[in-house]
């Protein structure tokens, strides 16, 4: 298993699982989201405080495949990786395994950029600094 | 079956239905929110203006009585009345039936009050009017 | 604060608030619906098991009185205990409170029963259990 | 706008809204598989039907551009084409128009296969001739 910046443990809910039996495929971008969301916020980046610059972060793309259902009661998590994919466009790479036996549920590629008050895109310092120390990271082998 | 001031028509989606193959119940409390929400904007009530006057609509408790579930792909109603609690309090009496047959799904009573921007009650008189009328409806029998 | 048989400690996720900026009332259910589920398997009353013997647990009535909201990061427990209401009818005595500072956020009392495969109310001998051990701790004073 | 197979529309709850005052993303993912089933159902695939055969459609991957966000109250629809992708895989090609504007929301690809009761993948008959149609559809013109 690849090495991931964050790591965030959930369980499956009853209510996140559908007539078949197994999780409703909407319900992973929820465990996605919220995974990014902790994420951004132990990095010290809050949505309030980037909305007072004006600033909102949108996601423009999402890819996932599908690998493994997750069950009832099942335990798992979220690894996240970032990674800066053009001047306005950082990328989080985010992967669920099942515990304790990891394996591979999904695997998914979020695209995201942060737009200004008129709806123009423009990274803030924090994000450009969140993707450089990734950058860094991966220079270094990490 | 009763009168009711409004009607809204919903068929069930199923991503709605859960592991037991039939409508979690928490959906229930969204299709209600929905009528609720639908009823107000055709009588005029915006979120939006409130919100503006500083006044925030809050539902602050509901009972709900599950008579029989809905299934995958079941059409159905939500009937509503409104009925004045006391000088600040409001309620809105919510059922579901299933169509064609009219079956009766579910009986909810949900009690809602207005907050202005201190957090006091304060019924505003969009408000106060709907529930006159609804009395005035009540008295000629409607 | 009471004593509950049962505690569990949540996080508010964002994707759980809703436009207003708090918690959607219908999240509330599912709050206690995942803490009702994770308390029957913590007592070994397994719903598969359950329906291999052609029963069913339902709720009938939920009444739920919202104190206070939930925000985006709050994190909170669901406490709970149960009580006989009838004889084939039981009851789940549920309270939501904000942490650290304890916050009385919600309060529910969930109504239950069990079915057969006919449809027909029939108490299972591990519900039944559950129940009774809940009466002796009250009269211990527990 | 392009040619759809099949249409559906729809219009925003609000519950579907999150903090930001838009759909939440994984919303969509809710519309665009509501749209799937009604499809198939109108072709005369059942999911019911197609469970008795000991043969589950599953979605393996799922691409998703978002273009603009949907708001409270908004009404848009989903289109729907399909496409073969390979011997044992399919696509939907999906896209999101606001009515009555038809301004594009959002576009995407959800690829699936069908599994017998080994999971091995194996496409039913209703599946292979909804897709043969498809490309005889698509060779017309259509």
């Amino acid at each position: 298993m690849e090495y991931y910046r964050f790591k965030l443990n959930f369980k499956v809910r009853d209510y996140e699982c559908d007539l078949s039996g197994i999780v409703n495929n909407a319900v992973y971008q929820h465990y996605l989201e919220h995974a990014r969301h902790e994420y951004l916020k132990s990095q010290g980046v809050g949505f309030a405080e980037l909305e007072k610059q004006g600033i909102t972060l949108v996601v423009i793309r999402i890819e996932m495949d599908f690998l493994y259902p997750l069950r009832s009661g099942d335990q798992f998590f979220v690894g996240l990786n970032t990674e800066r994919i053009s001047r306005l466009r950082f990328g989080f790479l985010q992967d669920i395994y099942r515990l304790p036996d990891e394996k591979p549920i999904l695997s998914a590629k979020v695209v995201g950029t942060a737009l200004n008050e008129k709806g123009r895109p423009r990274l803030p310092a924090e994000i450009q600094e969140l993707i450089a120390s990734s950058l860094e990271l991966d220079a270094s082998g990490g």
